[in-house]
């Protein structure tokens, strides 16, 4: 492992404002110098698993094979939610067993699953308002240093996950998904992919439903939409999307996280 | 020092928006390429040292041994205050001679303090609105580098400190202590540790006034709070702090920072 | 190269919420570990490539000789603008030809500017809406390496810029100059400098003309301003600028970029 840099993503709720960023940043240097830690965001909207999954989702395979990715979205601090590493081949990631890798369940080939449960790597004493700090963050830093996980904690088989449904391809004609993020523009992105919604079916004239409204349109580019079309794009996540030039098409479609949205060909 | 990482913390009132960040961190680069900066944070609010103060008290033990932490919130720049750095067993910290290091005061053993006179380490020309660039980011890298500090200033022994109230155990029944921070959700923390205020008075009924209101619980989590009751709790910065379900204590206490906070046991 | 490090600074208008920025640094990390990637700013209001320029011109050169400067601001992606470098003797710039490197070109010698046509140095697949992560941050990775430049596209002699007027010094009683940025705080910063404003014509009683309104002062320190009087004096970066104390100068004068400013002596 020499010369290696350990690769360590953050992604909190705490914003930038206050202490609790640097803490652990503090911690991790303290445990291992030779981390390299990337901010991935701290601003995920507070408590919001949701938020943080679908964030991680869009980038955490853009990051070099063994990066570990920490995510410290924690309503249940202080509860009997469990620390855990999730580990697949080419990454880590630890965080509160709540759902915040529901994603990774979804796509991944998971290998094991860690239970972290030997105090001896967590920061003392253990504060009962911020494990991110004393708990999160000193058990990133023990395992890039490396330490044998093996001695950390135990394995467990049945983490938290939130539904995170997939697309139903129905026929050649009729594609039925779900909205899975809102984001702060008011964009809906939804859970279809070019895997689902071929070159083929958009050329046939495919249009997408939400609720009572309707996008006639899947376009390449944003420039290409009329003034307050609702029209539908393939999003850089690879994510089919639904917006509205300059406007929120999440207010125009009352659409919410979870509702069902669907592509058909007349 | 080979292999060492030099470890600089920054922390400022600049925001992040414009160039004054990155042009703190291009000097730090410039003179110590191998300088390695950690944002502990740059929204500090516009001048408001108690605040840096305070947001540095809280982590910078968390950081590894040997770290510089640099802080610029300097109301007076360009007047005649000092530039310095406070030199303690374990850590070195450079900032304006204003106040800003009060609690390392409070808190630790200062072997020296170096007001830095050498303009030969400083960006030339000064300006006289940015010394966070010209004399305070580039002295930090001369110290990381590291320069031998002798040869950039000359000791002095009268720092400006401001007042930092030590709490006072007045009886097995009684602690007097004051309000030190309202941080930005208005939860008010105070001056008093578990040093203090020990497990032992908690189980017989401590309870907390300040001002017209009584909190009449010390609680071990926020969870266990009722909808719009006062209670207080040790947060993770090791201090009691008051609060108010998702609500601000501050504002229905009508607290401001240096107001008393008396603990009593009925 | 060994032990040197690839400094690569970046400046865009994405926020810091949204996996933009850390899915940009994923891709430079991945192709290039040794990378030190510095924030420049993400906080570029929306598709401003005026304030981006301005922000970029205030700090490039605080950053170590070849340091690379990433800028993605970006209103034309997808569209058949071209992304470049542009390269003088100390720094690289990398980003989309429209005209954020104006001012490079108006102080810099330019060595020569490479459009990227090279799609084996872009991600795959290169998406329409996220060239900052698919083909910037890649190429930016890949020059940092570095990988020999030849390889990765072709010469081009014509940038777009955007006219970055020079203040004209119409007599030793007279310069005409112009207002090139407002900031957040309402600040009026003009492209005069020390060259053309020379200390003898302040002394001598130089007034600042901008619309219907005048500065009949130009202070050294923010502090000597009387309440409520427009001033002008010279910034951290080097120019010449209009303020009022705790107030909007711009709102005041209802100067916006681009107006005239004059310097007289009466």
């Amino acid at each position: 492992m020499a010369e290696k840099k350990s690769l360590i993503t953050m992604t909190t709720d705490f914003g930038e404002a206050d202490y609790f960023v640097p803490a652990m940043k503090g911690v991790i240097y303290s445990i291992n110098p030779a981390a390299e830690i990337v901010d991935l965001t701290h601003q995920i909207p507070p408590h919001d698993i949701y938020a943080a999954a679908f964030t991680l989702m869009c980038c955490y395979k853009d990051f070099p094979k063994d990066t570990l990715h920490l995510v410290v979205v924690d309503p249940g601090v202080g509860s009997a939610r469990r620390p855990i590493m999730v580990m697949i081949d080419d990454y880590n990631f630890i965080g509160p067993d709540n759902g915040v890798f529901s994603y990774i369940y979804q796509r991944e080939r998971v290998n094991r699953i860690l239970h972290f449960t030997t105090e001896h790597y967590f920061r003392q004493p253990v504060s009962s308002t911020f494990h991110g700090r004393d708990v999160f963050a000193a058990c990133a830093a023990y395992v890039s240093k490396p330490v044998d996980w093996r001695k950390m904690g135990e394995e467990v088989s049945d983490p938290v996950r939130f539904n995170t449904p997939t697309p139903a391809v129905l026929s050649a004609r009729q594609i039925r998904g779900a909205a899975i993020h809102i984001d702060r523009f008011g964009n809906i992105i939804t859970n279809i992919t070019r895997a689902e919604l071929t070159e083929e079916v958009i050329r046939a004239g495919a249009r997408v439903r939400i609720g009572k409204h309707e996008a006639t349109r899947v376009l390449s580019h944003f420039a290409e939409a009329d003034p307050n079309e609702l029209f539908a794009y393939f999003g850089s996540a690879g994510l089919l999307e639904l917006a509205v030039p300059r406007q929120s098409a999440a207010r125009l479609t009352e659409a919410r996280r979870g509702v069902e949205v669907e592509v058909t060909v007349p």
